[in-house]
This record gives C-alpha cells, structure tokens and sequence, in this order.
C-alpha cells in the first residue's frame, strides 16, 4: 500500500482536517504521482459539505493536482519516473461505450456510478475502494487519466486548468468559437476567467457578462472586449440578437431569458455552471430564432491533453492565489464569498 | 380593387361571419389566386380570439391556403394563370437581411413588424393594409411567397403542408433526420401526424410519444415503429439515452425533462408548440449528456418548395377532414377539442 497523508472532511460540518490513509500499489496501468499543487474548486465545498447529498465521509478533495510520477506500473507507456503531470475530475470510466470510444469519457453511458465514471474523490472504484483526492501527498491513478504538463508553465498556474480549464476550453472548442464569431462569456470566477482567456485567445470577440462593475477593468485585462453589466435591462436590451454563442459559467440562479434572447439565430447558449432552482424559460425565444440551449461537462481525456498542450504553446494558465493547506478552511470560506481572483492553489509542499 | 368575399371575427367574442372585402389590385410581383381549400390551423382560432392579445378586426384567418392563378402582375415569372398554387404562413419579408438572403424568411432580422415578416393575416402589410386570409375566396400576393403546387396530389390534402407539414418538415431536415436514426415525435395532432409521416419517409425508426392509448393504432397506420405513453413512468424510462432528435408538436403545458432524458448524448428536442406556461427544465440533463433544447418555426420559402416537391414525389398529404365554410364554427370548437383527424380543410367552393 501507499501511504499518503491528506486533509479530510470527516462529516458535512467539521472543518478539514489532517488525515492518514493507504491508496493502492500501483497496477500495471498506475503511475503514482507525488503532489505539488491542488486547486481549490467551488465543488470541493459543495462535496465537503454533502451540499450535493452525496458524500462519502472521509473525504479528501481535489482535482486539480499537479504532481510528479514518483512510480510507473509495468504496463505504463504514456510516462516515466520524474515527469510533471496533471489529473483532474475524474479517474476512470469505462473505457468500451460510444461515448468512451469517442474519447467523451465525461458524458460515459455507464454513468457516475461504479464501473462507469469515477470521481477522483468521494467515489468507490472499481477495486472497491474508497477514491480520495488532491489535497494529499500522493495519488495513484491509471495513466489513461493522467496528463502530461509542459514544463514551460508555472505548474501552480496549471492545476486549476484540470477543472475550470478544461470545462471551459470543451464547450468553446465543441461549438467552435474562433475569429468573426461574437462570443458572451456569462460569470467571471475560476472558471469564467478561464472562458475569457480561452475565448479571446481563439480570435473570438469576446463580451463578458457580469453583475458587478468593479469586475469591468479586470475583465478587459483577461481579454473581454466588451463587458455588459446583465443587471442592466437596456444594456441587455442592445445585445439582442448579436451573440454566436454563449458560454454561462454562473451555477447561482440567475436570469436565462435575456441571454438566449442576446443569441442569434441559430446561435448557443451552453450552461457549464448548474444552478439549484431549475431555470424556467421562455422557449419563444428559442423557436422564433432556432436558438439552441445546451450544457456541457468537463471535457475527455484527450481533449483535456490537447488543452494543457494548447495552454503551454500559448503561455496560458489560470490567475491563482497560492496558499498552504493550513489555510484552506479560510480559503474555503473566502471561496463561498467569491473573493478569490480567481483559483486558490494549495502549494502541497508548503509548510503546514 | 379586387372584390373579395370572407369569413371573418370582427372581435374575439364572436363567431365567424361573411365579410366583404377588397384586397390590392395585383402589383408587378403579385399573383391574384382563386382560393380552393383553406386549412383550419389551431392558431386560426388563436388569433380570431385575440389570445395572443395582438388581433385586429375584422380577421379572416387561413394561412394554408390552395388555389388557382387567375391572373399575374407585369413581372412575375413563377407562374402563369391557371396554375396551381398554395399560400401559407407569410406573405412579406424584408428580402435583405442575412436570414432573408439564407432563405430563412421565417426568422427575417427585422421581425414580426410591418417591413419584416408579415403574416397571411392580421398584420399591417408594406401597403398599409390589414392582410386577410384564406377563408375568403381569393388573395393577392407577391410571387416570392406563392409555392407551386403540383397536380398529382389531392389538392384538399396538401393545404395543410403549407403550415402543419412545413413547421414540421424544416427541423426534421434541419436536424438532419434520417435512417439509422431514432426519432421521437410528442404529440399526434395536426403537426404530429406530418412530423410522423415525415420522419417516416425520411427513413429513420420512429416513436410516437402520446398520453392517449386510444392513438396507438393510428400512430402506426402513420407510420410510427413504436408508441410511448407518455404519462407511463416507466415506459418513458426505458427511453432513457436512445433517441437522437425529438420533435416536440404540442402546444399545451406537459413535462419536458422526460423527453430531455430520452436523448443521447448531443441530440436534439426541439419544440415547434408553444407552451403558454414556460416550462422548468432540469438543466443538469442537458449537461450530463451536452445535450440541446431547441425550437424551431414553420420554414423558408424554398424549402416549403422543397418539401411541396418532396411531397408530391412520395405521394404525401395531410389526413384530413373536408367541410364547408358554413361549418367553420364547429369545427373550431371540434378543434379546440382536439376532435379531428388531422386537420380540417374548407372547400371554398362548396356551398355555403
């Protein structure tokens, strides 16, 4: 066994907290991964703290973890001892339905279950163990799931691309945004700030959308070339009919309405973030334009490959706020309030 | 002024009554056309009831309109008299917009106003006259917007087409329905039986969604490989990741996140009813399996050529039902109903 020391959630309400935990040897398809940084995600919270009604307690979170292999299994090709590599949401699927064949691995027909999608935390594997993530020394995983990582980036910068990169670079890429396309980036967090740097580096037009004009001059730093203010029914009102697509990266409720509206026809809006009150939507809006809604989720493992590859040739990495896992119940916090520009990044090496 | 005479509301309140009227005398691009049928579109009675709160009266409705040139303006090149020709939704369009120019006048940029689309009636037309339709016994209108209608099929059958079978057969063509494809439609009515015989001939595996047992057997006559009960809980369950479109027809409130689970991953439901209740969708299904919602209205002036040619090659026509314009009461209360197999059709040449 693996020894691996972590911080865990032991119920919904006790803060993280230091924890001591086998993972297992490596099998032959396994590399094992010495942990540099862990990204903090919205979703560690929710999971964390059963938001989502499905925890499994203890519970180490994080997935987006950027390591070095320390160990490789006798069948592993993709990787040797010492290389920098990435694993983000999810550690197996699989592997035989179309979608997996596809390389969509995300959206396996097997579903979140065991033997289908497993998280890389919270979730029984198919070796009946209990998964648990980033926010530890190590990880083993199958190098399916694992990713290479450019040295050429600061690797603190990279761990949140294994999340909020890759849920944004699928959808952008998936309705192929690129130049001579208007393009509305909808929230400006961690994930948001990935959808504007992407989108804009992509040739696209890029309008953000948020509720707060004291984001107005950090989005135009991130690549914005317009920012709406969606609070503001007459700014809204002059977007009408204007956007080729839309990325939502909100997972607040909010208005949908006048975001479908600012399509055109034939045009996209695609949810990344899911609100918990189900939107109720005026689907005239849809019809008299053919106006498209959708959503999308992370992305395959060889997209989320191609992404890292494309980040490093574009010297693309997310805005990160470093911190030692001694402070992540006070990033946690900070977090639920939003106030993070835009990913806190656990230095896993950093004193305690 | 050509003389003409219709049945008309002269408010919501009361029935249908013969009204005289004139309409222009024919311009440069316009055809005079002797009305033989008209269908009897739900949104017929709609609109003579000022439910969607924008009629003006006096209304004669009809806007799947058959007849015969009886004469031509000095530029029309389509047709000459004698011919026989349909009318349906719209009658005017802005011609130079992007959506105009694609052929999709349907969703013309400038809308629903007088120099963008206008409809077949109760709209003020780039004359300055309150259009009127095809309960009446002639139109006048710009060739652009008049199809060929071809003499092999049963002429009563085919007004339908121009409404009931054009909403339905442009986003199946747009969806790019075909074989190996299996396709949902909800809702067996006017729309849903076209849809039907569409997807049908399009060759692909076609499920009839109803809430009514009593359709299953019509529903194959139609042409449906399968029937689901809708309101069966577990015979929609069952459908759960199969279908690749699903086209949506009914107009009357029901539960969409059934029919949003019964997708693949990437697959498409769009409505062409529209619900007066917005409908609350679960957007996570659209996540989990980036699937789309979509809606779509009636087509562009070539594909309802298209698909009046399509018809005629495949000896398709509506079901329907023949009455009298002296009916035309009753079959909109039988409408209202639901109470008619699958559209009623006026023989304008009856007797009154």
């Amino acid at each position: 066994m693996t020894q691996s020391q972590g911080w865990a959630a032991q119920n919904a309400t006790t803060p993280l907290a230091p924890y001591s935990f086998t993972r297992r040897d490596p099998q032959a398809h396994d590399v094992v991964v010495d942990i540099d940084y862990c990204g903090v995600c919205h979703s560690d919270i929710h999971s964390t703290r059963n938001e989502w009604k499905n925890a499994i307690y203890p519970m180490v979170p994080g997935h987006e973890i950027i390591g070095h292999v320390t160990a490789i299994g006798s069948a592993v090709t993709k990787f040797k001892v010492g290389d920098l590599v990435g694993v983000g949401v999810i550690v197996d699927s699989c592997r035989t339905c179309s979608s997996c064949k596809a390389g969509e691995e995300q959206y396996c027909e097997v579903g979140m279950t065991t033997g289908g999608i497993t998280l890389t935390y919270g979730a029984y594997d198919k070796y009946g163990e209990l998964t648990q993530g980033g926010y530890s020394t190590n990880i083993v995983a199958d190098e399916h799931f694992v990713h290479r990582v450019s040295p050429k980036l600061n690797p603190a910068g990279v761990a949140p691309l294994l999340c909020a990169g890759i849920t944004t670079y699928s959808p952008l890429r998936h309705w192929n945004v690129g130049p001579n396309m208007k393009v509305g980036v909808v929230g400006l967090g961690g994930l948001g700030h990935m959808a504007l740097k992407f989108a804009h580096s992509f040739g696209a037009h890029v309008v953000q959308f948020t509720t707060s004009e004291s984001k107005i001059a950090d989005a135009k730093r991130l690549g914005a070339d317009e920012v709406v203010i969606s609070k503001d029914t007459d700014a809204m009102k002059k977007q009408e009919n204007t956007f080729d697509f839309i990325l939502d990266t909100v997972s607040a409720p909010h208005p949908i309405d006048p975001l479908i509206t600012a399509l055109k026809r034939d045009a996209t809006y695609t949810q990344v973030g899911l609100p918990d009150t189900p939107p109720v939507i005026f689907t005239g809006n849809l019809l008299f334009k053919r106006r498209n809604m959708s959503g999308s989720i992370i992305g395959g493992m060889a997209e989320t490959q191609e992404m890292l590859d494309y980040c490093a040739e574009k010297g693309i990495t997310s805005d990160i706020e470093m911190i030692g896992i001694g402070q992540i119940n006070e990033a946690f916090e900070r977090v639920v309030k939003a106030d993070v520009k835009y990913r806190f990044v656990i230095d896993m090496k950093a004193g305690k």
